[in-house]
């Protein structure tokens, strides 16, 4: 072991990236290749590359859910649920890339790292508190969901719209959160930097 | 009861359409109101159109996946992955929805039928096998599928980039499942016509 | 693929009756055989066949508690418990048998197939819903089942008497799924007619 | 608590014999009286007395299965059944009143206790083994019953036909567990005394 | 299985005390020596004593809450405690050892096998309840734990102290069961004379 | 929300370091008093410390299970199984407690905070897998843990007590996950320093 801890992870992770090997860069079609520019060269992205139309449709579907403008609900509530399914899911990679972007969107690193290990110890406003309880049971138990549910969330604030996209977003990790686990998509070293 | 079963279903499947009440389609905007007379106005579009950039993001990805040109696996196997997925969900909007376009793909509405009860039940290939299988794991434990599962998969024929697309078939429902479920969308009248 | 769909599913079906070989019905005792033939030698009768004594006790308390006439609940609520607590186990063979007899019993197909898709989605009156939750409960997690839900029951028009063949007839469905799920008996052919 | 350590069991277990109360023995229908008395008025026949016709056929049905006489796999062996199944479920008035027959029927009354405990923890022979986890696998997961569990009881002896006992055995107790679970009936004081 | 059931079972538990055999008495170290006689030589201190260290850490805490004396629950208390965790968990060995402690402890044996067999049929006053559901919530869901349910045993008499110990007694159970479960330690012969 | 997070968290963390509140430290005995100051009057100890007794039981033997010297594992590896085991139970507490105890011991943080996300995303040697993977049997399904898994245990290198000292660390960290999950106790802020 001491043996071990002394390989590079960098070598460990790059045969790691994905159990579908990921194509060379340069044989990537024009538009995947440019998605895979723009998203830095991150595991995720080149994972996905294996399959043009898949990373293409990913990569638009949330590009949108989680685009800066042009959503309803604040970035740090979308980013809240994206932390809350893939901890609850157990998507290492999902959950750190959204635990680092929690903590931009709050400007809080101790609060959003709270949150990844459990809201419970974490300090929540009564309608994050209604977020977290929504996207906990659109993921373990969707049926559960009722309308005092919706009741709930509509006193803390939120509009019919807005309810509907944070069942979205609730659901989308559970999509996305799937496609990595299953891959076994290694998350890359720099997410461990801050 | 016997009043009740006297009822029209029409009438009270059409206050049930959502727990979250649908927009009168006259006040959409133009292009989510071409999505709703697009998709003939069935329940589950007129429920997403609460949230008109849900219903497009919705659409687009689904419209992509499900397009009978340019994907890669056959429509009936992605249908196969679909109705799989949402048995297990319990999402029984989308459960029926995709049974009768798998008996449509397949041409074959017993074994649409057996596969929706329990695939145990229906006569399928080797290849057909695996894919319930990888659908079943994507699922319900994603952590279990290993390498062995592609390589189960690329023996029957699959290449990587249509093992990707399975993959995604199957983490799509429950996407759509966990929406639709919450929302407590009920199924259109005319899915039992068949 | 398209070769497999062109197989016969009589033939197919033949041979997948159940895991324990059935005998040939000349070898029936005269009883046994007689039952064979009064249930119009489906697969069930036929799987337990394999032990007379076996057959003849299930069907003679299949017989008396599903009787059109003496039982105390109508027989659309015994088979709506039935459908309740075999697509919950996910008995195929009982499923799709039972809810061709609530589609008859209620005289409304829809409504039978609404059911079996997910209670959620069709028109329950009270007394259904109370009767679909015990069943429920009585299934998943009987020490859930607590007096209020009797007094529910109550409330809602059941006898004591009422309550206790509501209760026998859900826990009767457990011993039958597990009886026929264990064995794989496939649906016959004729149950995907209607 | 001493108070109430000091109060007769006898008068605390009359009240909750069941969630149903039993009618008076002296209104019962002749017949249900037989099997009231016949069967020592235990507390299961008093509960189960609140629908005669209930009870006829629960005792029909057990009684058939469980004689000494008539059935194919030893009464130690059916009991072994019946203890295993009732413990997972969380029988308490099945699972003693098994216990002790088992206990008779093996004459050894430590092993009935220690199956009762964990079968891990009791000597059995590999035929008692393949019981066990059939009896196990029909209660907690009967898709998980695969033709070799057939292929494994048939090599330490059983024919198909006693198969499908063990299985029916099984099964059944699914059902009873279930029935007195729900009405939460009492053991009685005297299966205590042993 | 009549010739096994002739077995002797000394025999036959000798060599299953422990998946990890212990070593032989005389090869123990002075203290660990010692504990294992004062604990009679049983099948829990010899699995322990294969790790010197396990054996003095495990039986100097157990002994230290589980003393006559000194600790603030009656023991009858922490027996019932640890017979519920212990059933919950599957621990037979721990089960049959504690049935027999509370039995002492509570001076009426019938109770304590009805608390292991299901507290449901056990007459428990409201104190006890609250234990019972205390240890249950701790065992099977301990984020379910949540300030009613201390407020609950403060209205039954406990301090927080008090709360503290049944606390740490249903927690340290979740220790022992996993302990001997894991290394398949079975009960002594003479747990059974009772 | 805003105004939320500009709320000092020292301030809520202080309300909340226990469901049942830590008694002010100059009221602690003397021993116990100690043992708040030798912990850096972290929340733990305080929480413990509602009860003396408890506080000294289970610093000694947490003490002397995470001894540097003296216990036979590794202090790298008993740190795996303290951050697995808690990963899985979910208690945040001790969760980020011990990657931060398991960083220092690999002196490595991404490792360590790799396999607090998932053990998949890290590079572990053989042994350390074979590690983790008793840890989370011990912890999931005890039943579950065969000899075959001490026969892997032994092939890279543990001897017997070395085995026995993993299972009681595993088991151990079932008891405190359960106990700081009960009692609600949030990690102190230094913690998320580094």
């Amino acid at each position: 072991m001491p043996a071990l801890s002394s390989v590079s992870h960098a070598a460990t992770a790059a045969a790691a990236i994905s159990r579908l090997p990921p194509p060379p860069a340069d044989t990537l079609d024009g538009d995947v290749r440019a998605l895979y520019e723009a998203n830095h060269r991150e595991n995720w992205i080149a994972a996905l590359s294996v399959n043009g139309a898949t990373a293409k449709r990913f990569a638009g579907y949330f590009g949108s859910l989680f685009a800066t403008e042009g959503s309803l609900l604040p970035l740090q509530e979308r980013e809240l649920i994206a932390v809350i399914v893939s901890a609850i899911n157990g998507c290492g990679l999902c959950e750190i890339h959204h635990v680092n972007a929690l903590a931009s969107a709050l400007g809080d690193d101790e609060k959003a790292r709270r949150i990844a290990l459990d809201p419970h110890l974490a300090p929540l406003s009564a309608r994050e508190q209604a977020l977290v309880d929504l996207a906990t049971s659109v993921t373990t138990d969707p049926k559960s969901v009722e309308p005092r549910a919706f009741d709930r969330l509509r006193a803390v604030g939120l509009s019919d719209a807005e309810i509907l996209e944070a069942i979205e977003t609730a659901s989308w990790f559970n999509h996305t959160n799937r496609i990595f686990i299953s891959l076994g998509v290694w998350p890359d070293e720099k997410y461990f930097d801050r």
